[in-house]
């Protein structure tokens, strides 16, 4: 007879689940004493990792220890107060509390009938934040669409595709599949390379992708996106659906969605809304202009795991015809049937999205939004826009910055000012090393018009004024410094230059 | 000026978290007085939810009390020890504490620089259970394949087959997509649906799939996929995937991988074994003939969240050429780009799959393994292997039940034998929905050779022999019970039917 395996009884379970709560709230609270930017060296986290897995457990206490040895160095604080990369990707103990529920019950909720609550609930907060969002009564689970948790913006968008596919073909494609050749998607350079890989994932082939126009805010021209609808039905091809995008993960910039909603309705094509990073700031009733238009969207995208205080994975996506969303994913093997899905009266949100099983992600979501309130997501969203306007009010006053497209939100994009001569793009490059070299911020890039530019997203619940200030002193001083030895680079080089003229024009060889 | 946003202070979180962990600690101690399948009817969760989201915040301990109160009577409570439906997604303490640290990290893994840790412990953890389980070389990162961590083995056999088509086309499908009238991917009656819904959402539609035939124990047939395969390629068609599985969803069946694999590669078809629930078994050495054969895989997928003791999800998924994965699904946009990727020196995760955004979900795989060790994970899986081999001997032994197919692992498959003129299914699954009502156990039920047969998938790590006992009981007493009433139901009926047969023999209507 083998050994029984080695459980962990609750009382186990109590006591090593208070000292890993306490190991995080130490975290939270240290966490400015660690550089944002992992300063490991590719290998490095592997090599302290022992080659093969133990023969016989382990005690938490030995894990935990191997958390601050080997797993904190090698990590990149998305929870810093100094974390101003990409978009935040925030969390809050509410978060983190709800998330704890969810895995304690382990329940999977891929069809109702598995933990009717776990579906329930999702509809219910779904419905409640469609309220929050200001989005259009189609979303709501009354009606014939609804709110569905996905992993990420990514998995909303290719859903929102193949139930675009699955309504441009009347249902055609789940047979006989895409037709490649003539399925046009419509995207900008500036929407979410997502959508571009969705494309491919469904089949089409990134050659179904048309990109188009921008205006000078990197805004979707609308009468550019008209043109490219009527010359491609005229040669034949069936346009599927168009990506607009509010607050593009570049600059920000938003598609005008009250434009181009008539023009998709009049040639009968998806309107899918990638709202990944700034949907969530309609909360912020005042932020809502932004969306204008919204009520044109066949599906809506937003990411609670972005910028409103919940943990990766919970991105919210609503659809006005969820038959067609199902249409395209529904699938129902015997061993999944029963007596309530078979009658219709429920919903089953494995048919809503890629992947069969599901985590009982809308806990999380409740503990949030019952924590903070209304009121405080929108003091949450609101602080983090005031404190970015004022970094950009700062940065247009200063000769060594430029403030480059619109900031309605919570990313400021700043074009470093450099000497003439001087290869801007290597030291905004340079000037973004040093930064992040340092520690204490951190910051990525993006190119605007093809030259590089820093994006600084505000965006951590524990970030404040105080941290803006000192980015915003980092940023001058490190520029003061680069700008010194980068001016006096161009200018030997210009010498050089200039002397190598002046032996040019001397008297020619012999 | 606004108020700040009510941000859950590290002290406070301090406080939940310990509630919480408690709240935990206790509904795992109790958690066999609830009835494993939740009672609640369609809408009754939803109706004891407020219309709308709180205006203020409130506090944690009126959450958790709604827990209790809306929550878990929604529940069909999936770690009960009374659960014997689907397949298990067991969990454990230390899987829940690893996904804790996960969430209060908050980090993202999308590209190894975004948390160099979370990109090496993955391909580390990875390593190991190839290891462990006694998988090739090839899915080893030491060489051209190697792990990822994947959300579901639907969303790992939907990269399979993103991977297969990108080598099938030499790389055609990115820039011209697929090719729906050509391309055919080869399934048994007996393969998981989520197969058929990869081959759906990839663009080929369902048309695209071979449904290759099973011999008298439910296993793909060597030579009658060989003959598809000729009679497809001499017709014109491009095979690009054939889906083996160990362990299928109705009786845990196992394709021959041994007989396929030469197949396979004299057509030059990408062989994806589907192992999802099964897989995880091969810890276990004496149950790894089960996948001889393996090292013919070009991918393979396996549910740690299903059978390994670690919370959804957490699918284990290996490919022996990773360059047709990330041909398939890498993309990089100008934001993304940093000095290791551009090197080529380290690995991005975001190009193994679908998703841009990642969890740290290798923590909680660390933490099982860790706490369990190898021996503790064998323990457990021997464990349930000897139960179910005890509940089929049993069942073996009993003339009101039939073990139908092979048990080689943790589920059982029971025909209940009924009277003649009895109609079975009917009454089979009224025994179903008898056990379910009583709430003590939970079973669901598949189609073998077209009638209703009992699953019994004995996965909870709560479990004991007296659980198993206690559902062979209640199988026995049940069926006693209804077999009375149906052989009575029956008789009647066919005497009524002798007693009209023997109007009808006699004088003629006029």
């Amino acid at each position: 007879m083998t050994e029984p395996a080695p459980h962990m009884t609750p009382e186990q379970f109590r006591q090593h689940g208070h000292e890993v709560v306490d190991w995080i709230a130490d975290y939270w609270s240290r966490i400015e004493s660690f550089p944002v930017r992992s300063q490991v060296s590719p290998g490095e986290v592997r090599a302290a990792l022992p080659p093969a897995a133990p023969e016989r457990g382990e005690p938490v206490s030995a894990i935990l220890a191997d958390l601050d040895r080997v797993v904190l160095p090698g990590l990149t604080h998305w929870q810093h107060p100094g974390f101003f990369g990409y978009f935040p990707a925030n969390t809050s103990g509410p978060s983190v509390l709800g998330d704890l529920v969810s895995a304690g019950l382990g329940v999977q909720g891929m069809s109702w009938v598995t933990s009717p609550a776990a579906t329930e609930l999702e509809q219910h907060v779904m419905d409640w934040f469609a309220d929050l969002l200001g989005l259009p009564a189609a979303f709501r689970s009354t009606g014939a669409g609804g709110g569905v948790i996905q992993d990420s913006s990514s998995g909303a968008n290719l859903v929102a595709l193949l139930a675009a596919l699955h309504r441009a073909s009347r249902g055609g494609t789940v047979r006989h599949g895409v037709e490649p050749d003539r399925a046009t998607v419509y995207v900008s350079a500036e929407t979410h390379s997502s959508m571009e890989k969705a494309v491919r994932i469904a089949g089409l082939g990134s050659d179904a992708v048309r990109i188009v126009e921008v205006d000078e805010n990197l805004a979707m021209r609308p009468e550019a996106l008209a043109a490219r609808l009527e010359r491609d039905v005229a040669r034949g091809y069936t346009p599927v659906l168009v990506c607009a995008t509010v607050g593009t993960t570049s600059t920000t910039a938003v598609d005008p969605l009250a434009q181009l909603g008539p023009i998709c309705q009049r040639y009968g094509v998806w309107l899918h809304v990638d709202a990944a990073y700034a949907g969530v700031s309609a909360v912020v009733p005042e932020l809502r202009p932004l969306q204008d238009g919204v009520e044109w969207a066949d599906s809506y995208t937003t990411d609670a795991h972005k910028w409103l205080l919940t943990g990766f994975d919970a991105t919210l996506f609503w659809v006005a015809d969820r038959a067609a969303l199902t249409g395209a994913l529904g699938i129902l093997p015997e061993y999944l049937r029963n007596a309530v899905t078979d009658a219709g009266t429920v919903v089953d949100y494995r048919d809503w999205q890629i992947e069969l099983g599901r985590r009982f992600r809308a806990l999380k979501l409740w503990f949030v939004v019952r924590w903070y309130g209304a009121e405080g997501l929108r003091a949450h969203i609101r602080g983090h826009v005031a404190l970015a306007q004022e970094l950009a009010a700062w940065a247009e006053a200063d000769e060594r910055f430029d403030v480059v497209m619109p900031h309605p939100l919570s990313l400021v994009c700043l074009r470093p000012r450099w000497a003439d001569g001087v290869d801007a793009d290597v030291a905004t490059m340079t000037l973004l090393e040093r930064l992040d070299d340092g520690g204490q911020v951190f910051l990525t890039h993006t190119t605007v018009n093809g030259s590089a530019v820093l994006r600084v997203a505000i965006g951590s619940p524990a970030t404040t004024r105080a941290h803006v200030e000192r980015l915003w002193a980092l940023l001058r001083e490190n520029h003061d410094w680069l700008a010194t030895d980068f001016a006096a680079a161009a200018a030997e080089r210009e010498a050089a230059r200039a002397a190598a003229a002046a032996v040019l024009q001397g008297p020619a060889p012999s």
